[in-house]
């Protein structure tokens, strides 16, 4: 299975492209779009999403990362295995969480560069080939790399900010909901807001915030959406106090 | 064939989070996204749609069917057989027309609870495992429901409104046109509207109503987007009556 | 491999219409999506984009190509044959720039016409049916046509106006790149902007041109959207002076 995942937008030539070389260097390879919708050009929210979300995907399973502003620079082309799975991406940070999440993570400098590679598009040229090896089960085309070089190995485990506004209008936080206290509070858009179990558990228009199905804090508001009613956009910075704290 | 029909949004990872599980539990099964923009959290319209666009799949898709505003409350999760084909989702009305409309309808309550249940996914936790089950072939994992006592049985065979917007701008009715007459005038966003055969018999900027191409009265301008031309939107009633009628 | 081409927008149900029929028509022939996001009713700047973007295809692929304002009128369902691929759409100019490229290009009339027609969904009756027979290696059900009678003959090779804007904002043109000096100049929205080879050789904001990976110029802005910073939409005219002249 390879999975696309990248901020090409709903629309756009760029994810069709991507399949037509998967087709081609990975005939009857099964290509899941997880997302398409990342913030543009900013790959340490995406980071946070990816670590949240990739757990559930089956060992083997090559993830294909694209948010990557630095395209034809000198950033370099990375894999990483992590989990049981492979990641090819940029060195830009956006493998950053999976890879210090995980026990086992072995980084790659991707070495191979294609016949034709683009300026601008690596995703279609050099990442969506690459991936395609990784699926066919060949080895990486590059060379060890320590991961402790890798950018973002200095960034938190968890980000107390605001890492994806989903199409509902639900703003994910980049803090698992595990590493809080049942009873803590917490505060975005200048409201302090408690924990409930679901959306059916909130009155009609009320905030609140809760665990998610991928296991972050999210924060919502039934049957409304939170991003608007609150303020909020990716990067806005969230605060974590004890219940009955001083807001 | 597997049908996903949501509110997920056009973006997000709900979609594709259904898409992993759908192929680990039924692989090689295709899988077709017929929606994933329905009206959010709003299941009375989209019932409508469904049961306009549903007729045209073959026999034994199975449709997953996601616009559930209710999740992790009581509402139960159901599967109907109806016309040949399989409906997986949330009792609240969403495969009550399909049901309505089809003269063999067979009603189930899911009473299979995966391990893990999440309180806010049930579209990827409960819906798609049990629709790749029935796609494989195996029995509903529920029991039997007098669909009498299904949410939306009382709702009328048509709707007098706007049930969807699409990508266009073009408003379809919950009308199925072949119950009006052909000089039958629709009164919607406070004008009269002709019935014309498409949208090349109008003039340009010309707004009018013809059937669309599944079955439906739709609200339509030609070479412009007919919502915002007459303010129309999701729930807006629309009027019938006879050609030459006051209006 | 068939390759969707549409003005259908992400989200809407008419992709998922279309593909449904695929499966039944081709099963197991892989479909890609391509673009959904045309400009609506507009052939002629995605006939330059298209232009840009099939030569990377696999000889064999079949191209269902819909921006088909004219569904429904007596604009005739055209099929094209041009450097190993196949497109199937509206006589309208959409494939007109494909076939004048390709030094090979033979143009068929489709005269087969499906039992139920609809008035304004062609692409889901009658060219996705066409382009599944294509796909199995069937003939054209039609008749050959002679391409200088063709919508579009007389186009030009290259359009000097923004065909597209993709999803980060960036505005292609219908120029090639190829045919522009090194050091030429591309005026757009007021603007005299140099050429770049990709955006990390901006300045963060900075505008520029370059040539895309698809082979166009292209204007963009290091991580900003070009679009609203220059003011420029689909159909907006571009100039280009070698560079030094006066603007």
């Amino acid at each position: 299975m390879i999975v696309l995942y990248t901020d090409f937008g709903p629309g756009g030539p760029y994810t069709g492209q991507m399949k037509a070389v998967l087709a081609r260097e990975a005939p009857g390879v099964p290509v899941i779009d997880l997302a398409d919708d990342l913030p543009a050009c900013d790959p340490e929210p995406a980071a946070y999403l990816l670590a949240a979300l990739a757990p559930a995907f089956p060992a083997g399973a090559v993830f294909v990362c694209v948010v990557d502003p630095g395209v034809g620079s000198a950033r370099a082309p990375v894999a990483l295995n992590a989990g049981g799975r492979w990641y090819v991406g940029p060195d830009n940070g956006l493998l950053a969480i999976v890879a210090r999440r995980a026990g086992d993570a072995r980084w790659f400098t991707i070495t191979w560069r294609p016949a034709g590679l683009s300026a601008s598009f690596h995703g279609r040229d050099l990442f969506a080939p690459v991936a395609a090896r990784i699926a066919r089960g060949e080895d990486v085309p590059g060379t060890p790399l320590d991961g402790a070089g890798a950018v973002g190995a200095g960034w938190p485990d968890d980000r107390a900010a605001i890492v994806y506004i989903d199409p509902y209008g639900n703003a994910m936080t980049g803090i698992r909901a595990a590493r809080l206290a049942e009873d803590a509070v917490v505060i975005a858009g200048a409201r302090r807001l408690a924990r409930l179990r679901t959306f059916s558990d909130a009155a009609r228009g009320a905030a609140f915030w809760y665990e998610n199905a991928n296991g972050l804090a999210e924060i919502a508001v039934n049957r409304g959406r939170a991003d608007r009613v609150l303020g909020l956009r990716v990067g806005t910075p969230v605060g974590i106090e004890a219940a009955g704290g001083t807001g």
